[in-house]
């Protein structure tokens, strides 16, 4: 099963929701710091939990690499405990020149075995390319993203009036020759996905910034509700993995997660 | 010493040329392959042959991370060898969200112990000021890259009339409160570079593409020879580091890095 037939599959099963695991020492139960390995503890709690509920996961590499090799090893013993039907997101936001990007996506796609990546466009098509080679693969290229500085380069406007997120949108489906591009669109901003819809197209979109970050899960969902293919993920991260701080996190994180699949499903009827 | 002194003291020194470890397996000589540590075992040897006349030397995480945590080590192995006096370059583009951010500052500056970071602008100031806050570091964001995707997102034209690459130039103006900024500049773009000198004013600039990528040194110093201070970086990798494929690899790399710092010097007078 490639990355977009597994994104497909979970949404036909009414699967919405990508957990991001941002995982962080400082905000998990006490009880857990003292265990030799917290991060992939946690992880692996909150793994078992949400896994018949959850969409994909998505892994931040920042949190991992903080901590180097160590750091390292943690994520991708995270990763084995994905099940197989499951798509698997790196948040990397990686992108260089071409014989460096090359090196990137082995490092994802081959030595963590990712289904996707996150992807920073700044430096153009040849820094994205090789990211595309990988056809089973998904790219989600950044378009519009959740934080404030998004008004600084994303927004600024281009000299034929549009914004240059939206060209970056433009750019990636003429690089989509392999349907393996998607965007990512923060659900922060709310506004500009309304208005941008037909030129997102068929491109799957994640779509960060829900909960922690303030987005709107009932705003999203009024504005995507008609399109289709549903080829969509909404990612929460803080909002599951931190929802409660004691030791029933796991099954804080799984009521959460059960909650807002129902919520969207209720939304769309 | 902070690593603005470093890379002053170092110019002072007449000593301008970054080397760039983007060390590749499959680019050594056949003798080292079968080493049990290859990369690592590179790299202490080029290291080695050019310490005494390298200004920087530019870690390009890529190469490492695809090795996954078996990279990460040799990384930190080999960042290791770097003398205290050598500025040392994170290449890792790094840039996201405030928080995802502060993690990959964590990682480059704290854990991997780099006197200097390359950073995407692409997700504006907030994705840019964890990295500031480390005041005694250099962050050099990417302004004009050295690859032929930068005709694509970095030089749009903006409604104003100027380029995109020039607005992050004055951004990055703005958000050097702690000094501590520079811009990458692609050597191949020396046209753009001779006409935006007054716009770059006194930001430390780092300029890969020579080499490889076909930027000419003397087109590069022939537009910085009247800009003082003299804090550039002219950064070549594949250059100097696989200049001889034989056993000589790491003379053969002192004698070219030597033959850099000896035009450089003659261009200068």
């Amino acid at each position: 099963m490639n990355a977009l037939e597994k994104l497909h599959k979970k949404n036909t099963f009414k699967k919405f929701i990508c957990i991001g695991l941002d995982t962080d020492v400082d905000k998990m139960p006490d009880s857990l710091k003292s265990h030799s390995h917290p991060v992939f503890e946690f992880n692996r709690e909150i793994i078992n939990a949400t896994k018949d509920y959850a969409a994909a996961y998505k892994f931040n590499f920042a949190f991992y690499e903080k901590d180097g090799t160590s750091g390292f090893q943690t994520l991708l013993n995270s990763i084995r405990l994905i099940p197989e039907d499951i798509l698997i997101i790196g948040d990397a936001k990686r992108g260089d020149i071409g014989n460096t990007s090359k090196m990137y996506a082995k490092s994802v796609f081959e030595h963590f075995k990712c289904d996707a990546i996150t992807i920073n466009p700044y430096m153009g098509e040849d820094s994205v390319k090789p990211f595309l080679e990988f056809s089973d693969k998904l790219n989600f290229i950044l378009a519009l993203t959740s934080n404030p500085g998004a008004n600084d380069i994303e927004k600024l406007s281009l000299e034929d009036g549009s914004f240059l997120y939206q060209k970056v949108i433009d750019n990636v489906k003429s690089w989509n020759k392999n349907n393996n591009c998607g965007i990512v669109f923060g659900a922060t901003k709310s506004d500009e996905l309304k208005d941008n819809l037909n030129r997102i197209a068929s491109l799957p979109i994640l779509l960060p910034g829900i909960g922690a970050q303030g987005g709107s899960l009932e705003e999203i969902i009024g504005i995507l509700k008609n399109r289709k293919p549903t080829n969509f993920l909404i990612n929460v991260s803080r909002g599951i993995i931190y929802k409660s701080k004691s030791n029933d996190f796991a099954e804080a994180a799984r009521a959460e997660i059960l909650s807002y699949n129902n919520r969207i499903i209720e939304l769309f009827n």
